[in-house]
């Protein structure tokens, strides 16, 4: 399993991908599931990808060294070919790793369709191009794809649902971006204690919406103080909780043991 | 979908279970999960239910009214059939929901798998015979069953991932029944915040361990105020946290909006 979560807020784009990756319980590995697809002073996009690994690393090459434009060559001509450097908006990017995607699932996705293994991958897909500000497309397996908007401004994969109530509860596109990435953080500390498939490290992307901030990129290791601390305290407020909410009235008088 | 909520602790035990059903999103309807089976002198045993529901229905019935004892009758003389006032044990009764779950998917599941639509149901079987402490059971669709023991002294069934986190989180065996509740009912707020498929009114019993202690059984309905004020107060101590957990310190100076 996986657990991605993207947020899109006022104050900009987060992108935080657990790393584990395995084929059954006896099969575990650790993969780095948030990419840097590109780099460059007029774009700067990241994806985050949860499912079948070869599918997942079939579609990042593509779009390195370029994806087939459909129906663009002739027979007997070599394709054309079109890389993430390419497209003039991310909404033409994200129909790019669409096609992407389409593609590995012609190729990688019916072979392993043949051995009855799912090849079914989803990305989260964020970044800039130009003056545009950021933006965070979620790439469907088939290929289609829906973008992030600020009625639920964050988008999740994989193993979603351990980490959803506190997202839900709290994050909104007022959110700061410390704050968010905490919230971020319990959702993943949620999800790791329930599910043995998501587990630290994470790694981590900033883009501040300001124009010309820089990108933060960050990997939370096994033994990270400030994420050990947080769930610490977490804990302690969960147990302080207890406390402070009253007991329920029908249950008056059940407080003692047997 | 459904969630429904066993705990197994030193002081007693509860169930708790929504009472949304739904077939699909566009038929959506209110049924009681929480059934009690039999309520004797000797003898106090609740089942709560999740998944179709007319298998369900037909498990309860034969509880009732008689399963019929596999292999037990020869050809051309009337099946014998036991009742759920019959076990001398928990486990007795636990294989006595199991022989009628399989009774069940080998007439409504096999009628129900040649149109595709899977009968499958689980129960949480809890209760108490003779003079034996409580205990809680788990009975899967297959008729197979597991009992709760106290390293997790919790079983779910439904849509149980939204719920998980906090029990992961505070419950053990030596928490009070009211805590517990308290505990159980942060579950089923997660629950029904983040999926359309579970829903108030709720519908819950405690026994507890103390011989003799009566059970109390209840309804939490669609506005109660009590399970109101605990989520309003939870939803309060999630922004204090976020106030009081110190900022992740390689986020230092990223606090401002564009």
């Amino acid at each position: 399993m996986t657990y991605c979560l993207g947020m899109l807020l006022d104050s900009g784009l987060t992108i935080i991908a657990d790393t584990r990756t395995n084929a059954g319980v006896d099969d575990i590995s650790t993969y780095r599931k948030l990419h840097c697809l590109v780099d460059a002073p007029d774009r700067c996009i990241y994806a985050a990808s949860a499912g079948n690994l070869s599918t997942t690393q079939t579609v990042l090459g593509l779009l390195r060294e370029g994806v087939p434009v459909p129906g663009g060559a002739a027979e007997g001509e070599e394709p054309l070919l079109r890389t993430i450097a390419e497209p003039t908006s991310m909404f033409r990017a994200a129909q790019l790793v669409g096609e992407a995607m389409q593609f590995a699932n012609e190729t990688v996705g019916k072979a392993l369709a043949s051995v009855k293994i799912s090849g079914a991958s989803s990305m989260l897909l964020g970044g800039r191009i130009g003056d545009a500000p950021p933006s965070l497309f979620l790439v469907y397996p088939s290929g289609n794809f829906i973008e992030c908007k600020p009625d639920v401004p964050f988008f999740q994969i994989g193993e979603h649902k351990y980490g959803r109530p506190i997202l839900d509860r709290t994050i909104t596109r007022e959110t700061s971006l410390p704050e968010a990435m905490k919230i971020a953080f319990l959702s993943f500390d949620a999800s790791i204690r329930s599910n043995l498939a998501v587990a630290r490290p994470l790694d981590l992307m900033v883009m501040p919406s300001a124009p010309g901030a820089p990108v933060l990129v960050r990997r939370i290791e096994e033994g990270d103080a400030y994420f050990n601390d947080l769930s610490m305290r977490w804990g302690d407020m969960l147990h302080d909780a207890m406390t402070t909410i009253p007991d329920p009235p029908f249950m008056a008088g059940m407080n003692g043991k047997h």
